[in-house]
């Protein structure tokens, strides 16, 4: 699929689905839409990945394309008015829409009319399916090793780790799989539940169904956590999806040198060391489950500073760390997979 | 108002909305339908509230009736079909039908129309508002004393104990409303969001607005805690309650001798004391509270030995203790008002 990503005024730093789908998807970005960057160019922001031009809108974009993908989830996941031309215009040119929105662009009555009129489909990814069940508290039972990213904060680098692990794994010849729990995942993967969009009552039981279901499939499972256990708004999703996923091993995420919670600047955020104990209490009394890796997103730092920030991480949470973006995730393979 | 309650095979340990409403609900309760129990009386099964027959369907009840209020909140909180002809049965009187289940009764096409046919209304109390949205993390700000009740499982008490201080503190002439989180609750006091009904990350959200709104009107609230932190499928709820409440004390409810998670007999319960360490420990970083009293349910013990196991409680969770239904929730005041 040729694909164009919304971002605007986003990327890179606030739109993790457009990084995300650069860095991990099957699909070719003709081009990025951000109209605060148009001219720049994707590798002047990140790099190890394919590179295309930033453009200001969709109309920029000559290429034929196969879908426009909604590269931003703002807080609160609503829809940007001013995004509106853009997603009029793929429609027109018979281009799908997919976008991991809280609110369903296959809810408004214009993009529902224009994807009915040009043979497009419009992709929810947020959309639950309508059958889903509370937990039964029994993901502990499947025969996969099953392996829970876990972080400080939202936006502290879970899906890139959860991603980065699993290549490494495969590269090794683990039979390794992704349990996507968010529209990124759930864009790049092609399947998955975006577990903070289910009713509340359900969420760990959408887990455990995920778990259940991708266990049958692989040896390994890397299931990718959302929000974080103290965060002001997002605790409840976090939480089930540590009880529904009942993981064997928890790795621990972190943005190096933030001190408060994205968005939330009057809740600061723990010292990783307490953080790591936190998710482990919470865990015991379900299916016990330690941190026994951590993952630290230096993108802030040169890597001078990057490698001593890796060892203070380690020290604080006792367990082996490293960026799995920067270096190498294969280094966490053995604790990740249980072997030391 | 004049109403039944239907409690199926559940009156009165699994039905308890049936015994929240004859106990706090300023409702009439005429009849309680229970197939299983034809022909006793209310005050058979439970003590001090008006005692009222019990039939076994909606055509054994010959008074006129407002409102046939589903009392039964099975596991998964689905429909069960063979509660129709009651249903159909009330609304064909023209009364009310007010549930509280996952399924939505007004989206039943058969009841919808029947309604509509007689003038009676669906009330589907967990039908969450349209305009939700995430937590700011601002309900530590409120004017309001809050005060969460908390449980280590579901079914131990947290709504009645909600209703007994709230009932001792008004008494003792403090200003003090209830913040209702489920169907019962929300039954009882004609307000509310059902929480575990919301989208899984507007559930803290929804909290913080109950807990604004009512803090406007209220010196003190007693905020109706759902789940328990460490239950396999509903962790997540209980934890965006505590995070989106952000209360200044917590009240830890158990139901005495239980040692397995209602329906996860394959879970055990926690010591009480490890579950008030968690609590707190997963409120710090957000809103820091303590658990200042404990709330014993010593429902299936004589008198003698309820007075022990309060005893034993209080010593286990290092507070003051009661049950407050058996002896005067009172006791607990001066810990949960602070005053201590």
């Amino acid at each position: 699929m040729r694909v164009a990503i919304l971002a605007h005024e986003g990327f890179p730093d606030r739109a993790k689905t457009a990084v995300g789908i650069l860095r991990y998807g099957d699909d070719e970005v003709v081009a990025v839409l951000d109209r605060t960057r148009a001219g720049e160019r994707v590798r002047d922001h990140v790099s190890n990945v394919a590179d295309a031009p930033i453009v200001d809108g969709l109309d920029a974009v000559e290429e034929p394309i196969d879908a426009l993908v909604v590269g931003i989830a703002p807080i609160g996941g609503g829809f940007d008015e001013t995004w509106r031309p853009d997603v009029r215009g793929a429609l027109e040119r018979g281009a799908d829409v997919v976008a991991g929105l809280h609110s369903f662009l296959g809810d408004d009555d214009e993009f529902a009319r224009l994807a009915d009129e040009h043979g497009a489909e419009i992709r929810d990814l947020r959309r639950p399916p309508d059958d889903l069940a509370v937990s039964d508290g029994r993901a502990g039972e499947v025969d996969a090793e099953v392996v829970l990213t876990v972080g400080t904060d939202c936006s502290s680098g879970k899906m890139t780790t959860t991603f980065e692990l699993a290549e490494a794994a495969c590269e090794r010849g683990v039979d390794a799989g992704v349990v996507p729990t968010g529209q990124t995942g759930i864009a790049i993967e092609g399947d998955g539940i975006a577990v903070d969009r289910v009713v509340a009552d359900f969420a760990a039981g959408a887990v455990e169904r995920m778990v259940e279901e991708h266990a049958a499939e692989y040896d390994v499972l890397f299931v990718e956590g959302q929000g974080a256990v103290a965060h002001p708004a997002y605790s409840g999703v976090t939480t089930a999806i540590l009880h529904g996923a009942m993981p064997d091993r928890l790795v621990l995420c972190h943005a190096a040198g933030r001190d408060a919670v994205h968005g939330y600047e009057h809740v600061p955020i723990s010292p990783p060391g307490e953080y790591a104990a936190l998710y482990e209490s919470l865990a015991e009394p379900v299916a016990p489950a330690e941190v026994v890796a951590g993952s630290l997103n230096t993108q802030r730092l040169d890597d001078d500073a990057a490698g001593e920030a890796v060892e203070a991480y380690a020290d604080a949470i006792d367990a082996p760390a490293t960026d799995p973006v920067r270096f190498d995730a294969a280094e966490l393979l053995p604790a990740v997979l249980g072997e030391v």
